[in-house]
């Protein structure tokens, strides 16, 4: 199993995301990965690997390019020019079958639509859709998408992507049955725009291996009742940004809570490992990474402002998701969902 | 300055609502209330207040009427029926000019609905919306609206929304210029929907007292830099009960992390009071109440759950919007809006 990694992406540079790449090495003895960014920077980190982390060195390869995707460059005009960069080439070698995934830190929009061009969509996939997973008060965490890949969809996009997010929450989750449900404002079959109450007609019409729960609402995302949830990505992308800011805000306030007394200040010392779980608890999202579902290979978004560890889970997830042949089995499940 | 309260709504019923009025009458000497619901239910409350809020007695009048307006209610089929309820007739108190505002924990839909036909609209909205304060890492809190009045709307009515909230954020929280956000899924001007798109150049090329700041994305909510955050009421609806959601299952787990190894039990113990005062903030929006903007009359809407604490401040919030003229200024600042 072999990863392309563009090292390039994120704000932190190619010293998290190699790192991060060791670190997933380190825990799966099968993995192996293909290092993409400039050849200079590359020699750099590999000869300043930590001891820990240098045990792995054998399982690292290198391909030089110098070109770069930045963080703020449109999609369409990265598609225009033909520069070859850290992003394009690590997904050119899932392409051309010398990498059996590929992770990215760097820009969502770019790298979907250089995935698009570079390895396709499964066949019968129209849209494309990114999930990620947020965390719940139930046993397993929450599937949502999509995350900001497409901020118009029709009705038939969202059955598709119920039907993407199952079969990853089934092959890569372990979720037998997996309870899907389609947010909107209300559980009332009367609440919600045409476009919602069109998917529900056509979801709980539809012959499926999961179990559509119907109108879920913003709470029931963290509520454990759900397994998948489906949305536009307009939706979906501005409900994930605001939990990451709501939750930073939150763990901000309670360290000024604890830091507002003496007897507070000796209550946060003794939490300390306490706190430093939750405060990782409280950003899952970080630290996963996202499935660009729907591509015909395995593609996974590590956050942007991902550290080490981050990247790490991120490198994870493709290898899970590639060793389940998530996207030959996405299109065996999808085969029929367009033949409206 | 007398405010009318629908005391059967909510999840509590009359206690929580008589008492949470009380407790705002208490607050302030120059506010009386006309409790509307069953006279048996308010006799019966008004005799078990406790000595502390017997004290303003004599500034709660009662209307009898029987009729309650269900949670689950259709807006649809309660104002098909012409019954006479709680929520309809303290709500045709405002309108007959015998109350300065109205107060409801009741059904958010039938509230809007019988609000619109009991008091009507400001000249000049098409589309009242519902406003609602999030908290921020700032000094101030932010306020978001459509919070789901409005699950379709045109780019001129995520205008005029702005122009509601920055008035509202000028006379109640005493903002002199507002900073106002358009929603989207990114800052950069490509980014978004036609239909954000379209509002932005509105927003962008109108005459204003508020500084408009662009696109901001679902982070920016709780960042503390902008006052007002406009957005369709299917987006804003999601975004405040996921941030609800999130809020509670971070709370369970700080219990439970604090629950977890007799250090951190010990502690909890002597935090106790920080972290009283940290869940409250965690959910302010329960406790604040939202505005139904661009009525022609005060009308605040309660959380359904709230208890008693939260319905007082949701009828300080009526009578601050009651005493600053709120709709008559907001006509002054909207004409000329839909003159498009």
């Amino acid at each position: 199993m072999r990863i392309a990694i563009d090292t390039m992406g994120g704000d932190f540079g190619p010293r998290a995301t190699l790192r991060g790449t060791a670190s997933a090495l380190l825990r799966d003895s099968q993995l192996s990965a293909i290092l993409v960014g400039p050849q200079h920077l590359l020699d750099a980190e590999l000869d300043s690997l930590p001891a820990s982390l240098s045990r792995v060195r054998d399982r690292l390869q290198t391909l030089a390019v110098d070109g770069i995707v930045a963080s703020d460059a449109r999609p369409s005009r990265v598609l225009r020019s033909r520069e070859p960069s850290s992003m394009s080439r690590a997904l050119g070698l899932v392409a051309k079958g010398q990498a059996d995934a590929c992770v990215s830190a760097g820009n969502t929009g770019a790298l979907m639509a250089l995935g698009m061009r570079e390895v396709g969509r499964v066949k019968g996939v129209e849209r494309p859709a990114i999930c990620a997973a947020v965390p719940t008060r139930g046993a397993r965490a929450c599937s949502l998408l999509d995350l900001g890949a497409n901020v118009d969809v029709a009705p038939h996009h969202l059955l598709a992507f119920a039907r993407m997010g199952a079969m990853r929450s089934r092959l890569i989750d372990a979720v037998a049955r997996p309870r899907v449900g389609l947010l909107n404002v209300g559980v009332e079959s009367v609440k919600g725009t045409a476009q919602v109450q069109e998917a529900h007609a056509l979801l709980a019409g539809s012959e499926s291996d999961f179990d559509y729960l119907g109108f879920v609402e913003g709470g029931d995302l963290f509520s454990g009742k759900v397994d998948v949830v489906v949305c536009d990505g307009f939706v979906g992308n501005v409900v994930l940004k605001s939990s990451e800011g709501l939750a930073q805000m939150l763990s901000a306030q309670l360290g000024a809570t604890l830091a507002a007394s003496w007897r507070t200040r000796l209550m946060a010392w003794l939490a300390r490992p306490a706190l430093t779980r939750l405060s990782r608890e409280l950003d899952p999202v970080r630290y996963n990474g996202a499935s660009l579902l729907g591509l015909a290979s395995v593609v996974v978004k590590s956050h942007g402002g991902a550290a080490a560890e981050g990247f790490a889970f991120a490198v994870t997830r493709a290898a899970s998701e590639a060793r389940e042949q998530l996207p030959s089995r996405l299109a065996q499940a999808l085969e029929g969902t367009y033949s409206r």
